[in-house]
């Protein structure tokens, strides 16, 4: 834990970066890339303003589009907002909403929207603290402490959300401070037809024509929010061959994966989630076909994990892809040969690709249980799950507990667990049923945790009781079984509380297990790597996707696509010739309004458009924006050939694209669709 | 040569067709299927008024589509006509064409359409003077005389057209009798932009949004030709998911082939022939740079070239999928083992597979000298190279020459010769100069081809000179040289004619080889397999395409491709879309009719369709019909999907379609875009 430090600087940096690659940090853009590839050279104040005009919402993107706290982002991410919402009564998701006044604008149940204030690069503190530490163990937990003591001490002196990050698997730490805006209100959405027209069938697919915005406001004191950082609207909206950059927070990639650990992916880890997943969809499926009402409760997930199922596949294809693979394992042949060079580093980092190799050899014989051992197919019993673990925790000193339990966490542990939201008694019941009884079928009945979740009897008996007759709907309940004693949760005969006494140790074992074979082994050796890489390479590469504030940058352009090519843009003729083309059939039908208004709209409108831009999952709802730091789309897809970019940087020759809605369209619709010249004019008259 | 006739309906027949396979003759329609499978049984005059209404024009396929003679194909089919009829000045397919009465119809050289009049088998006459022979090659010969004589009878008893046309490879014979109207007439076409919208681009693509149409007409006497049977026009058109037919000319399929066949033209005879086409594709890409006329004279051939790359690549992908290689074993090995059961059969038919293996052994190292030994890149030396080896050939007995010189076919090969479309020299210069110079790259310079054509010249020398200097431009020069003795050929100092003697002996040694080699063993021993699969599976497989009349069947649906549903249809809105995406750059721009009439169509009406049907090459300008006989479309091309079905059937479940332009969107266009409302009613009001 001592020597590495002073190599960081050692060798020359080579990047390996390649054409329009990268998910940028904001401390460290691509300058150079910026300034030879499209002549590109923002300032500070440019790059602090897209910065903090950038909110996350909803574990997603979005950006600030007035002075005054308007928000854009996509359907899909303001979707759960939408439809916490809405009732069986009022299905804003189906009708869409457009406020007419200021007024009119509703308020979303624990709506927020938080901007990455200002930040620090706290590397050297971690390092302090990791340097003085005997071995591996101690200086994980030493890490923990510290990161712990910095946030609280931020807390309290900023009064803002605090939050140590670590970026190229611990290579460096930064500490973020984010403004959190908690009054959220609903401003304008389109009916889920017309920002989903295509459903799952058009999901990662272009041409796309789909109106996937939303637009949210940030209050404060019961206002709007003043935010001077916003994106002036841009009614022309992109051009074909425009520099553009798009702003948002990426969710992961995995780019730094070993060729084990992608193999294990490839021939366990892949195959097993695509299993576990398929099943969760289909259980809501079956539960959707009951009646209109169960599809609405159903579809939410059904969507998400028809949307999951779809980018795995899409993964999956990409590491089964033979070329592709052997550039991988070239590209870490050249990494290892490199250090090679520097023996003083090979001892170092060598053994990092052995570790994790040996470690994923004993993963396979393990994932079915660690898969199928949980109950997360049910919000009750994870809540239920999750109050036993947490007495179990606190008993403990604070740095001896699971992280999500230490002192510092346990404000947001608990706000969690008593969020007020909906529980659908009956759609919980049917899914961790049907998830029981798969979980019986794979893992046997003498499995442990099957031998604890239900014994000899049905999974429906179990699921049924426990459902029912739990006092954990009520989160009075729930902050009851938290704030009291362990001793109240331990004689409990809520007969959720007691499934979840029974599985809590076999769940607890998994998870060590887990931890110290894979996690421990994936952190430690994997940072060595990253390291490894740092000292090759430094920072001329961008760290792994970590749900963080990113900047990425490419230009609108077509493709080419089994010998024809597919333009940079679409219309509002190719939405109405798609829907016609199917003669309407559901998922391409559009909602009345579309159909009623055809003949208002310039059809000539743009509607959707692509982009080379480094995205992935978590840039849904980016703002996607000109040099002059104009919004000019709103990022909300990417095209199917860009879906095993999660794994390796896919070059844009090979028509790897992003895809966005265009200013212009999101303007005609909201002034020829949804009669909201008021909002049109808050965009563009400034 | 005599025991196999019997042994032809011993089996019970075990038909391999699958779903809607089948290019079928109409003397054997797939009544069963039909029946089974979409409750349609045709009576015999359903079956006639289709066959008579389906006239092969231009090599390809057409309909009539009213009493008076008028006929629909496609743009492209028909575009060889529009050329003839074009001019510098006058350049009807750039600005299409539209008769605004019956006189102003164009009447186009040397235009001709055939229908299939009537037919009879003559299988038995042909097998009677096979049966006589000692050997194959007396046997070969005597199967042409009989055949020339069963023609030249039927011409003298029916002044029909008469061919004798081998089906099965051989494992029937039937004559066919054609009427011919050699006075077509231009009536209507688009301009080639909105034919042939998306250009090469688009080829064998889908969606797909094409006015590939135009319409001719038959004249006897110099009046409308009265044509009883015809397609009544559908002005509703296609209908989702309902039942089509498809009756037309489809060209070639190899379906029989052999194993060691495919993998020839997998590993050998493909790549050569795309090498061979991008050679000649290339040369008038080069011509066609010089300037506006040089590309309006290139372009015919340019897209001829691209077109039938496109299509190579498509199948040479096919054959490189190991997937399809190895179902196409797999049926061999089961024809095979099927004999096997049967000594009797198996000890006639066993020895051709190896025959055949054994033939292609030795085609690898003559393949590139086959293919570079000509002159086919220009038609004034080709003709030269004619008439040298027609001398040569009627010093013969008629039974000994090459089949285009036998007594019966010399009015043809007469007519082909003398025809006087013209011919742009400056072109053949540029395409055989650059021919020749990269045949002598291929072969080198000892190869005799090379050293015969141009010794130690340079190529351009040797070609500029022949083609200027050529009296053969001419016509009449012609006629004098074919009518004129062998002598005045043999003394001639015509530059082009001496080209031509010094390389006719070459071009007929290998023609020699080729046939004695490969071509023959194909036929003798392509024919034994053919019998050999009809005599286990019969006439419930239809056999190889063959440039004759056929019908095909299926239905009209889209499909899965990528993840996401493929429309039955697109619409005008679609083609709107895709010009104003790509900002109206070529080939996605449109002509000016289509974009100043936008707001007079009808945007909703159907533009292109795809139903599955298994077409090929050839099919271009089928009628699409109903069961009730009525045209709902018009074949044009087929998706990339489909192009490997030159050698096997690929399932409608792969997304194979065929793709036609849409009744509807054709009587839109020509009411609202082309002002023939006269031309419309023509077709809608009977």
């Amino acid at each position: 834990m001592k020597r590495y430090l002073a190599l960081f600087l050692v060798l020359t940096f080579i990047s390996p970066i390649f054409a329009d690659e990268g998910m940028w940090t904001f401390d460290n853009p691509p300058l150079k890339q910026w300034k030879e590839r499209y002549n590109f050279e923002p300032s500070q104040a440019w790059l602090d303003n897209v910065r903090l005009a950038s909110p996350k919402v909803n574990n997603a993107s979005a950006g600030f589009v007035s002075p005054n706290g308007l928000i854009v982002t996509n359907h899909h991410v303001a979707s759960a907002f939408i439809e916490r919402l809405s009732t069986k009564e009022r299905d804003l998701m189906k009708t869409g909403f457009t406020a007419k006044t200021l007024y009119e604008e509703l308020k979303v149940p624990n709506g927020e929207a938080s901007v990455l204030f200002s930040y620090d690069n706290v590397t050297e503190r971690i390092r302090n603290v990791e340097k003085t530490a005997p071995d591996d163990a101690v200086a994980a937990n030493n890490r923990i402490n510290e990161i712990a003591a910095i946030e609280k001490d931020c807390v309290e002196t900023t009064k803002l959300r605090c939050n140590v990050i670590s970026f190229y698997s611990g290579g460096e730490y930064w500490l973020y401070r984010f403004k959190v805006y908690s009054d959220i209100r609903l401003v304008q959405a389109p009916e889920e037809q017309a920002a989903f027209f295509g459903g799952d069938y058009d999901n990662f697919v272009y041409p796309r024509h789909d109106l996937d915005y939303t637009f949210l406001r940030a209050y404060e004191n019961d206002k709007p929010a003043s935010t001077p950082n916003y994106f002036k609207w841009s009614a022309k909206g992109a051009q074909d061959g425009e520099f553009i950059l798009v702003s948002g927070y990426p969710g992961s990639t995995a780019r730094l994966l070993t060729v084990a650990q992608l193999a294990y992916q490839r021939d366990v880890g892949n195959p097993l989630q695509k299993q576990v997943w398929e099943l969760r969809r289909k259980a809501l499926e079956n539960y959707s076909k009951l009646g209109a009402e169960q599809l609405r409760q159903a579809n939410p997930g059904m969507r998400s994990f028809a949307n999951s199922l779809k980018r795995l596949e899409g993964q999956q294809d990409g590491l089964m892809n033979p070329r592709n693979f052997a550039k991988k394992v070239a590209e870490e042949n050249e990494l290892r040969d490199k250090l090679k060079a520097k023996p003083e580093l090979d001892k170092l980092y060598a053994p990092a690709w052995t570790n994790i190799a040996t470690a994923y050899d004993k993963l396979p014989k393990m994932a079915n249980r660690i898969a199928y051992s949980n109950v997360a197919a049910s919000r009750l019993a994870s809540i239920a799950l999750q109050i036993v673990t947490y007495h179990k925790e606190v008993a403990k000193h604070s740095d001896g507990r699971f992280p999500e339990f230490r002192e510092t966490r346990l404000g947001a542990f608990k706000s969690g667990i008593m969020a007020p939201a909906t529980i659908n008694l009956d759609l919980e019941e049917a899914t961790l049923t049907a998830w029981l009884e798969d979980a019986r079928r794979i893992l046997g009945n003498n499995d442990p945790f099957i031998k604890a979740a239900l014994g000899d009897a049905e999974a429906s008996e179990v699921v049924k009781r426990a459902i029912r007759e739990t006092t954990l709907k009520d989160p009075a309940a729930r902050k009851a079984m938290v704030d009291g004693p362990a001793s109240a949760v331990d004689s409990s005969t809520d007969p959720m509380v007691t499934l979840a006494r029974r599985i809590e140790p076999i769940v607890r074992e998994l998870r060590a297990w887990n931890e110290t074979n894979i996690t421990n082994v994936d952190t430690a050796n994997g940072t060595k790597i990253a390291q490894a890489r740092f000292a090759v390479y430094g920072k001329t590469m961008p760290p792994d996707a970590n749900s963080q504030l990113r900047i990425e940058y490419g230009k609108v352009h077509g493709y080419e696509e089994d010998t024809t090519l597919v333009p940079y843009k679409t219309t509002f003729y190719g939405l109405y010739d798609r829907w016609l083309s199917f003669n309407g059939k559901h998922p391409f039908d559009l909602p009345e309004s579309l159909v009623s208004r055809k003949d208002k709209i310039d059809l000539s409108t743009p509607l959707n458009f692509v982009y080379s831009a480094d995205t992935i999952g978590g840039n849904s709802g980016s703002p996607v924006i000109n040099r002059n730091g104009e919004i000019v789309g709103l990022n909300f897809d990417s095209n199917n050939q860009k879906l095993s970019n999660r794994y390796w940087y896919i070059d844009e020759n090979e028509g790897s694209r992003a895809v966005g809605v265009h200013t212009a369209g999101i303007l005609e619709a909201l002034r020829k669709v949804y009669d909201a010249n008021w909002l049109a004019d808050e965009l563009v008259s400034k």
